[in-house]
């Protein structure tokens, strides 16, 4: 790349990578190289290194081989983006759908949406640095199963058809016999159903439509039923009998739920549900287009190790303090592996906060209030468009009515679209509208008065529609967010101080470091995030009219167009809202491109034996079978296995599924041939995108072998981790496979650039309950591609190349690093091989992990893809001062060690095993520990004190500390006693 | 008023208001009372209180008798706010003349502007607890230092033309003879002249205006010039000749200059400049309409002591580490009060801590750079015009032209406007133009367009003009920004986090409360916050033209009717960008009305001896006499004593300068009398309204006789204190007063709703630079008020009230409340008198103030208005929980104080003295004190930790405690040995 313009003044570059010229300098002679090019060159296979004018242009040439264009300053991409942003049409949204207009409390925006403290975080897998978001979560549980009726809540889904479909996949787990069929109420969401079928047709689950309100449940056998409640129609009816029926066979009654509704009507616990479904979207999250929200699944008792998702609970800490950690984790899919049955890693940690905040600052009393104004403006509505002379299909409802309107719904709509209101019309007859906490009377009015010119009958006289008419036996009795969290904080500076609080315990990348191997915990720019809170992108319904969201169609068009460039590929679907979606959607795709072309049989999809876990897990929802592929010695894929393997499944090959740079963090020189094999055993090759960091602009899995990729835009492409979610895993793919990504029933199509026709061809069922999944922070995605450019691009990939290199020789003093390639270099992350350490020291991974907190850092990872080990990941955004920090806090660790190994220290009292250290810790007045208070928490810095200039010193490294809130918390008791709520008596 | 609508779920009034009903109660009970209405008519004088018909409507009425409308929710409010941005325009402005335009980098502007931790901090009286941006603001004196080549500056003055109104006073102050002349270059900004202007009549200063660069130095005594530098004409020429001359006659030679010259151009330090003056706006800060931003005075060795304002300094903590405070405050007004001279009490610490952060960011090659490229493209649009045809008046110059164009400087200007650019024309025949870091290359040629069909000579040949040209001797050779600070955070990751960590070290409202009594430290709620960050409201230059700010100039009188409505007068100037400005403009108001009736004889000031120090400050620099009155043994006004000063002065009695209530924190009953008494003498009534929280809507300084009063929207009305500024300093007054109260050569007039004139008849002097001082802060006023409407105002007074009294009667059981009115009520304050404690305990005030932070609270004004003294305001904010936590603090502090008496630790080792701690105080191996650790950082939480439920547990205040970052500051030390800046080697 031309230095000059990643290193200009002005130019974002300079600002996304972290080390400089000369600290690139400095690592790149610690490493033996004189440019990073030359350093690629040794890392990177000439099979699949693109040469500098492919990948980012000559130093001369400014040729960019590529259609990213060059990078722009921060102002100008801000500029572009609002203008972008200004060719959206945001009109109040009375769609509904599932997805419902919100306040989102200005305390709630300011201080976690817009604060890096929160958004910045990553999953909480330490808990011990994670308790505020956990505390968080736990109150979200809790307001979910309040409001449910349900026992045990995750924390969370990824929206409400998803949630469907996990709580259908759930059934099927829980009810070992009753057969295939699954019966969806045929009043539930369309999108819902859409996602149903499309997760069903994977498994070969038979999905039966049933009118449950007219005809009750049909004999036969299933394992499970859904009911949607209210109705997608609005209707509001008791389910008692329907749900009473369905449990009396054994199978598992789901109820998908509407939470405002349920602060009116009585809960589907209440009504005998095993399950609930549902999102908290209503609850201050802004519509976005569609997402990102938090859906949930809750159950009764009996059912929550089934449950999908990421669940928290209280346990206690060494001190016997109550501590709050993830658990039942053994459920995860990434953990089950090949024998998961459900596709959650990402859950909407961000929102589910935001969510779980909304019910704090509004309290009990609050979200009733809201939830009567709704019912009671949607009845007043009801009651002026019947006074019109209006009918409508139900006079039972919450906040959904449908209108009648035989032959003008069209008209009307277009009525109230010229009024400022969008609605939808069923069909030529029928308006379905949706009322939320956003409508006022004068709204009413102005709704009203749109309808009226179209009224069939004007001069009707009929009975007054009051709110909970026909509720007779549903209308809600029992109390819910009565814990005190949920009355503590109703001024704002109560909420305020409770939000900082919470976001003081955590640690996350505005305090420091978090190398985490294939995570990619990279700067999430202010910048790239200043247009997720602009109206012109988060007020916009999911199914608002093409005409509307202009603007958006065009940047999802953009990025699309630039990530197939990147990749290699030729078609990109944005819709997966998280990486698990888009493997299940690329799986999905080759399954249906092998069936196209008449070879249904194929369903063996091989996975090396180091990949990442949610690989097999989607690979058997997607009703494929797992086989695997071994190791060899270096951790590559064994060749000679690979074509035992073809040879063994022949016909039956559907796919392989590799990642690459491989889990184990080195560029496998062979992943050429790899491809080639599969494909000339007619398999199709599945590239995982989750390292692509070590990629961009070097390498293009499209380009050599991958038929099919889903990328992390959380990783390589500046989504925060927003402490556990949201985030975005489009699906990329060859030519061939572009009929069968996601489509949508209710997709919006921008013009392609090129053929003026519907940019995309996608075909495949929806894998998101949105055509787009989670478009409001694809600004971001977006924001940091238009910064880097392709040449920044390719230096961002570099310098994290540079970073984990630098990293594993500087480790490599003290540990040993496990895999390299052919050349002794890694890719963008290393695994640091503890298994000898601990075998010598008797520290264990654990130990080490806890103690980097009381130097300030978050663990890398932990036990992935190789137990015993770390896997670290530094990124391209560390300076080389935060990399030097670590790695000398990891060999002060080491040495820390040998002091025990050398008997000064006990093995059961060091400063590891009892890592880490609270600040209440060292207050106690008789201190029994071998090692000093300073050693225990202040290990790092306090050896380097010697330095005495004020600035961004040691002194003010300690003066700055990160206190961790908690020490080290008791896994296997949290998980016998399981503690899912806050008490809820 | 009505509970309901206060109370009603959406209202933001119960956001705003901490304690809800049923804490009311509870404390209305404590107090005896059964409503606030009935405390309110108890402590209020009946002769001023409004009844409620007046002052917020009847429970049933609704009727409100106040212009102010009912308030609306947050949604709405804002809805509002938002349509008034929009009818403002933004173009890009060329208009120069002070204000320019700047990117603020979005990481600052995301983690400081946006930020809570740093707006909401107070002034950095307290230290230890302010380390974080008392560093920012050592980094701010130090780029100010460095860049103008001074050796000492203050960090900040409210603007530029101020800050040269102080340096003229510091040179009479300095110089103690050569008569009473000031030169003022003729190249001088016309704001700055007129501000000057303003500020030498009130002090009998004869202002001469010179052209220096024509003229030199004239004969004849005076005791300072100011020269211009480069000049305001954009003119660069060299001022050493002069410069020289004026110091040769022992006069001080004051240059006022443009920061980002100084990055191209020798500073005004290598040219001979006793003092520097300033603004840092085009240092990150939004033009804003004008303000607020910092401004500076910085001075060569030998001034220090005459600097006004504040100065920050390192000194060293109890444990010997380096540590920053306020340095040499006894230079501050509000100490010297009459004997001050300099009217500065707010800083701008905010936008000081915004320009410092700039730097940091873009260090000196950034810095560097940006002056460079602007210096290049202003040459290169000099070059494009001279060839279309166009004569410049300077062809040296570094960012701004003037531009010949005889008769059509008018068309060009409408030209430019239609393209999207604002310029300034001196007349018909000069376009005057300045560049700045945000114009490109395309704008260039888009500016050049606009001028070309207006060239007088299209086909001219002329000389390229190159940056530089006339620059010889000039041209910068000395680095600047050699610190360390300066080049360590290039990175945006690195600049967040350093951000984190400055921010951690300092205690904000965004965690505890600031009880500090006459500061009013209220919520400064996010919903208030979100207009500032706006582009229509933050993009606009202060001269912009009316038709461009029409929004901006009506969301302004609606904020004046509304202030003027609830203070009881008849007409308000927003001008005053801090209270003592507003201090100021009142008293030359009433100074100018007097002369305007040919009493200008009357100059006496009676002040009260419990006077707020700014008080008898302002009255000096409007060159009145102060004559202090007494108080009673009840701390009131002694009306004898009043009736004696009446009598005394006769004819020269100007006014008096009362503060209601008193600054003792009481409804004084007699205050109607004071007034009558005043006028009945021909004396006008200034009343201070810095205590306005205890009256909105509860009585009216405006209707109990004031003539005039200024406001503190930075107390009352919610514009967050920025850890020490911006602040906005209202004055009201009569209808007699207005045509005395600021007015502005540049000033556009809105239409007033009524008359269709220009609105407002203001035609006194300046007294800030910008017409309407610091704009881009007033709709978080604007919003406040149209939040709360009458009846939320009269709840959030009555809610102080109450809060007030409730503290003082629990505080009483260990502490002697100093001042209550007859009814033994205080209004919104109490002042806590230690001096009996402190003699018998030995325990001090700091001692108490500095225990206080242990507890984890902010310290009450300390020593204010009465030394050893606590004086407590907790506002309407603070809720139930978070009082009686500070009541519990200060009354086991008064425990602690008895085991001192007790013997139990002695008087020089005990937790009281020690404090703060800090956790590496407790982290050390030996513990010599006689108190446990526990005792020294947990003393609150630890004692009350039987509560074993987990959230908002005094288990979670342990583990989120604030940790202050140093030990007790040595004040003495630190003014000894002045350490201003960083380094500077």
């Amino acid at each position: 790349m031309t230095a000059s313009s990643a290193h200009a003044h002005d130019s974002f570059v300079r600002r996304h990578v972290g080390t400089d010229p000369d600290a690139q300098r400095h690592m790149l002679e610690v490493l033996g190289f004189d440019s990073l090019d030359e350093m690629l060159t040794a890392a990177v296979p000439s099979t699949i290194l693109l040469d500098q004018a492919q990948g980012a242009g000559g130093a001369a040439s400014g040729n960019t081989g590529s259609v990213v264009p060059e990078g722009v300053t921060e102002p100008a991409a801000l500029a572009e983006l609002q203008a972008l942003a200004e060719r959206n049409t945001v009109r109040r949204s009375l769609i509904g759908l599932g997805y419902h207009g919100t306040h989102t409390p200005a305390v709630i925006q300011r201080n976690v949406l817009e604060n890096p403290a929160w958004y910045t975080a990553y999953t909480p897998y330490q808990p011990e640095i994670s308790q505020g978001r956990l505390e968080a979560l736990l109150t979200f549980q809790t307001m979910i199963c309040d409001l449910t009726g349900m026992d045990v809540s995750n924390a969370s889904t990824l929206d409400e058809a998803t949630s469907a479909a996990e709580a259908m996949l759930l059934a099927r787990r829980a009810v070992k016999r009753n057969g295939n069929v699954f019966l969806v109420d045929a009043d539930t969401l369309p999108a819902t159903k859409a996602v149903l079928q499309g997760r069903a047709d994977g498994l070969g689950i038979e999905l039966r439509e049933v009118d449950f309100a007219a005809d009750g449940v049909p004999e036969g056998d299933y394992f499970g039923a859904l009911v949607q409640y209210p109705g997608a129609s609005g209707r509001v009816w008791d389910p008692r009998d329907v749900l009473a029926e369905v449990k009396s066979t054994k199978a598992v009654a789901i109820v998908s739920a509407d939470l405002l509704a349920l602060t009116m009507l009585a809960s589907p616990g209440a009504l005998g549900a095993d399950v609930t479904v549902g999102t908290s979207q209503r609850f201050g999250i802004p519509l976005g287009f569609g997402g990102p929200h938090a859906g949930f699944v809750a159950v009764r008792k009996g059912l929550e190790r089934q449950l999908p998702g990421r669940l928290v609970g209280v346990s206690k800490d060494a001190d016997g303090n109550p501590a709050y950690r993830l658990s039942l984790q053994t459920r995860e899919q990434h953990i089950r592996r090949e024998k998961a049955t459900s596709a959650i890693t990402t859950a909407q940690v961000l929102l589910a906060v935001m969510a779980a905040m909304y019910a704090v600052y509004h309290g009990p009393d609050g979200l009733t209030r809201i939830g009567r104004t709704v019912a009671d403006r949607t009845a007043s509505l009801a009651d002026l468009l019947r006074r019109s002379g209006f009918d409508l299909v139900s006079d039972s409802f919450f906040d959904t009515l449908e209108v009648r309107a035989t032959g003008s719904a069209g008209d009307i709509a277009a009525s109230l679209a010229e009024a400022g209101y969008l609605v939808h019309t069923v069909d030529d007859d029928l308006v379905h509208l949706s009322l939320d906490e956003t409508v006022t009377a004068a709204d009413l009015e102005a709704i009203a008065a749109a309808f009226a010119p179209h009224a069939p009958d004007p001069g009707q006289e009929v009975a007054e529609v009051a709110s909970g008419a026909g509720w007779e036996g549903l209308v809600r009795e029992d109390p819910f967010l009565q814990h005190p969290v949920f009355s503590s904080f109703p001024s704002e500076t109560a909420m305020m101080r409770y939000l900082r609080r919470l976001g003081d315990r955590d640690f996350a990348l505005d305090r420091g470091m978090i190398p985490l191997g294939s995570c990619t915990m990279k700067l999430n720019a202010a910048t790239e995030m200043a247009g997720v809170t602009w109206a012109g992108f988060n007020a916009l319904h999911p199914f608002a009219p093409r005409e509307d969201v202009e603007g958006y169609l065009e940047m999802i068009t953009q990025l699309e167009i630039w990530l197939a460039d990147l990749t290699g590929y030729d078609t990109v679907s944005l819709q997966p809202n998280a990486g698990s979606q888009g493997e299940f959607a690329g799986l999905l795709a080759i399954r249906a491109y092998h069936a196209s072309r008449g070879e249904g049989g194929r369903d063996v999809c091989l996975v090396p034996s180091s990949a990442h876990g949610t690989n097999a897990a989607s690979a058997v929802i997607a009703g494929l079978r797992v086989v695997v592929v071994a190791s060899d010695a270096h951790g590559n894929i064994d060749l000679d296995d690979l074509k035992q393997k073809l040879k063994d499944h022949g016909e039956e090959l559907a796919a392989i599924m590799i990642t690459y740079p491989s889990t184990h963090g080195v560029y496998e020189e062979e992943v050429r041939t790899v491809c080639e094999l599969v494909h000339d055993a007619g398999g199709q090759v599945y590239v995982d995108g989750a390292n692509l960091n070590a990629l961009l602009q070097v390498a293009r899995p499209g380009e050599f072998g991958g038929d099919v990729s889903h990328l992390n835009l959380h990783k390589t492409f500046c989504i925060p981790h927003g402490g556990g979610g949201p985030g975005v895993g489009p699906v990329a793919a060859k030519a061939h496979l572009a009929p069968f990504l996601p489509g949508h029933p209710a997709m919006q199509q921008a013009e392609h650039p090129v053929t003026g026709q519907g940019a995309r061809p996608h075909g495949g069922p929806p894998v998101s309950q949105a055509p787009y999944g989670s478009p409001s922070i694809l600004p971001i995605t977006w924001t940091y591609i238009r910064l880097m450019g392709p040449d920044g691009l390719r230096h961002a990939t570099g310098s994290a190349v540079l970073a984990a290199n630098y990293m594993a020789r500087r480790l490599s003093e003290s540990y040993e690093i496990l895999y390299t390639g052919e050349n002794g270099l890694v890719a963008h992350e290393c695994i640091v091989d503890l298994r000898p350490f601990t075998a010598r020291t008797g520290i264990s991974v654990d130990d080490v992990a806890k103690r980097l907190i009381d130097y300030g850092f978050h663990a890398p990872t932990m036990s992935f893809p190789v137990a015993g080990t770390f896997m670290i990941e530094p990124t391209e955004s560390e300076d080389l001062a935060e990399i030097d920090r670590f790695v000398d806090a990891m060999l002060m660790i080491a040495k820390e060690a040998e002091e025990v190994v050398a008997g000064t220290w006990p093995k059961d009292d060091n400063p590891l095993v009892n890592a880490p250290h609270t600040a209440a810790s060292i207050a106690t007045g008789e201190w029994t520990h071998p090692y000093s208070r300073e050693v225990a928490v202040y290990p790092g810095s306090w050896t380097v004190l010697e330095d005495d200039s004020v600035h961004d010193s040691a002194q003010m490294r300690i003066q700055s500390k990160y206190w961790p809130p908690v020490r080290r918390i008791d896994q296997a008791f949290g998980d016998r006693n399981l503690v899912p709520t806050w008490p809820r008596d």
